[in-house]
C-alpha cells in the first residue's frame, strides 16, 4: 500500500512514527527511544530525512515536545480561554511549517492569565478523541503519566486544562532521601493504594508524604505496600482536585496505569472509562491533515 | 567554670554540643557536621568518649536522630494522643540509657492510629519553650526546615503534631528534572514569594508545581523569581493546612527561614513570633536533667 504521509508523536522520551495511506489509515507504525531528550546534539531535520528515505518522500506532520524550545523549533502555543477554546481547526491554522508544504509541527496549547499551564502533544489526542467520537463532545479527559494532563472539553474543543506532576514527583521520591525506601517495589491496586488515594484527597501532600515514611518506621505499613500507597497518595491528590463525586472521566492511558486511575476515581466516588490514545492521536492528525494542504498530498 | 554535664542535639546533618555547669547554664557550645548521616561506619560511643576526653568525664544527655534506628541505638518513641499528651516528665521517664547513669538518649515522640507521624529532637525544643515560658503553655509551635514540624501545645505538653516535607521537596526539585530551572537562585521575601504562598494555600501542589514551570516557559515570571515563588508555594501549602486565619504561631527558627514563615503566616491572615530554638532546647534539657539522676551529677 502506498504511504502518503507520516505523522510523528515526538515526545520527551519516546518517538512514535505512523505511516499513513492517502485516506489517513495507518499502514505501519514504529516506536523508538529517540525522544527530544535523546536528541541532544542530533539533527531533527536529518532524522526526518532518514524517515523519508525509508518511508518515501512524503509530507510529515509532527506533534509533541519536538515543537518546544528544547526540541526542533518552538512551534508556539494556541492560547485557550473559556470563551475561545482550542480546536483542531485552530491548531491547523497555527501550524509551524519547518519546510513549507512538506513538514509541519503542530503548536501546543497554553493557558495564561492567572494560572499558567502548557501542553504539547496531548491536545491532538484530546481533540482527536472528541473528533472520532471516542468520547463525548462535552467531557472531562485525563492522560496520566509523568505529567498528568486533564482537559475540559466543550463542543469537542478544549476550554480548560490542568497539568499535575504526578509521575515526576513519584520518580523523584524514589531517587533518594527519606522517602525512597520501598518505592522501587511494584505498584499495585489494593488496600494500600486505596488508602493512599483517600489520604491524597485531603489536599495535604507534604505531611502525607512524611506520614508515609512514619508509617513504615512505626511498623504500621509493610514495606512491600509502600510504593502502592505513595502512588495512591499522588494519584489521589491529583484526581481529587479535578473530579467531583459522580463525575465521569475518560482516561487515555495504557491499561496498567489506566487501571490505577480508574480505581482512584472509584475511591473518590467518580468513575472512569479507558480510551485508546493511539486511535485518538490518529483521529486528531487526520482532522488536521484534512484542514491543510500538505505538499505531496495536495 | 566546671563542666558538670554535656547535652548533645545530635541531628541528621549537624551535631551541637552544649557543655553545662552544675546549674545547667551553658559554659561552652560547639557545632560540627558530624550528624547521623556523616556517622556511617563511625562509632557513637567512641565519639562520646572523645567529647568526654575534652570536656571532662561527665554525664551526657543526647536528643535527636542519634536515637533513631539509623543512629546510635533506637531510643523508641513516647506516643502522643489528645488524652495522653507528651511531657518532659514523660520523656525523662522513658530515657534510653546507653550507659546506666552516665549516657542517655531522649526518646522521640510518635503519633499512631490513623495518621502516623514521628519526631526526634524537636520535642525537647517544643516542650522546653513552654517550660521556659518562651511561648504560652497553650500554643501552636512550628520548627521549619527540611522536615517542618508543627506542634499543638496544651498545658505545656504536646497534644498533637504534624511533619511536612517542605525543605526536602524543595531540595529534590532543585536536583534536576523539569522544575529545577532557577531553583538554585536565592529565595527572598517579596511579591513572588507571596504569590507562591497564595497558590500553595489552594491545596493543589502537584498542578501548582507544573504551573510554576509553565509560567517561566510563557514568560509570565522572571527566572530570578522562581526559587522565591516555589519556596512560597511549598511553605504556603504547609502553613495553610496548619493555621486558621487569626492564629498565632511561635516559630523556632533561624532569622532567615523564620522570616519567610512569618511572611507566609501574614499572607495567610495569621501571625508569627520568632523564638530562639537554642534557649528552648536548653530549657528542655535542664527540665529532663532535673527529673533524673545522672551519675556524676547526682
Amino acid at each position: 500500500m502506498t504511504i502518503a504521509s507520516l505523522a510523528i508523536d515526538w515526545g520527551s522520551t519516546n518517538r512514535r512514527v505512523f505511516a499513513l495511506d492517502s485516506a489517513g489509515a495507518v499502514v505501519e507504525t514504529e516506536r523508538d527511544a529517540l525522544g527530544v531528550l535523546a536528541m541532544a546534539g542530533r539533527d531533527f531535520a536529518g532524522e526526518v530525512a532518514m524517515l523519508r528515505a525509508r518511508f518515501g518522500d512524503v509530507p510529515v506532520l509532527i506533534a509533541g515536545m519536538a515543537g518546544s524550545n528544547r526540541g526542533w523549533t518552538d512551534a508556539g502555543y494556541v492560547p485557550v480561554t473559556a470563551v475561545a477554546p482550542a480546536s483542531l481547526a485552530g491548531l491547523a491554522a497555527a501550524l509551524c511549517w519547518v519546510e513549507p508544504g512538506r513538514t509541519a509541527i503542530i503548536p501546543g496549547v497554553s493557558r495564561q492569565g492567572g494560572r499558567c499551564d502548557v501542553m504539547r502533544g496531548e491536545e491532538v489526542q484530546f481533540l482527536g478523541a472528541c473528533a472520532a467520537g471516542l468520547v463525548p463532545a462535552d467531557s472531562l479527559l485525563c492522560q496520566p503519566g509523568t505529567h498528568a494532563k486533564w482537559a475540559v472539553m466543550k463542543g469537542g474543543a478544549i476550554t480548560d486544562f490542568t497539568t499535575a506532576v504526578v509521575g515526576e514527583v513519584f520518580a523523584m521520591l524514589g531517587k533518594g532521601g527519606l522517602l525512597a525506601d520501598g518505592l522501587d517495589l511494584p505498584v499495585q491496586d489494593g488496600p494500600a493504594f486505596r488508602d493512599g488515594v483517600l489520604r491524597g484527597r485531603e489536599g495535604d501532600l507534604l505531611s502525607a508524604l512524611f506520614g508515609a515514611r512514619a508509617a513504615l518506621v512505626l511498623g504500621e505499613r509493610e514495606r512491600t505496600d509502600q510504593a502502592s500507597y505513595v502512588s495512591g497518595l499522588l494519584i489521589g491528590a491529583d484526581a481529587a482536585q479535578r473530579v467531583a463525586p459522580g463525575a465521569r472521566v475518560h482516561v487515555l492511558a495504557d491499561p496498567a496505569l489506566g487501571a490505577l486511575y480508574l480505581t482512584a476515581l472509584d475511591v473518590l466516588g467518580a468513575s472512569g472509562v479507558l480510551v485508546d490514545s493511539h486511535s485518538a492521536f490518529m483521529a486528531g492528525i487526520n482532522a488536521i491533515r484534512a484542514d491543510i494542504t500538505l505538499g505531496a498530498a495536495a
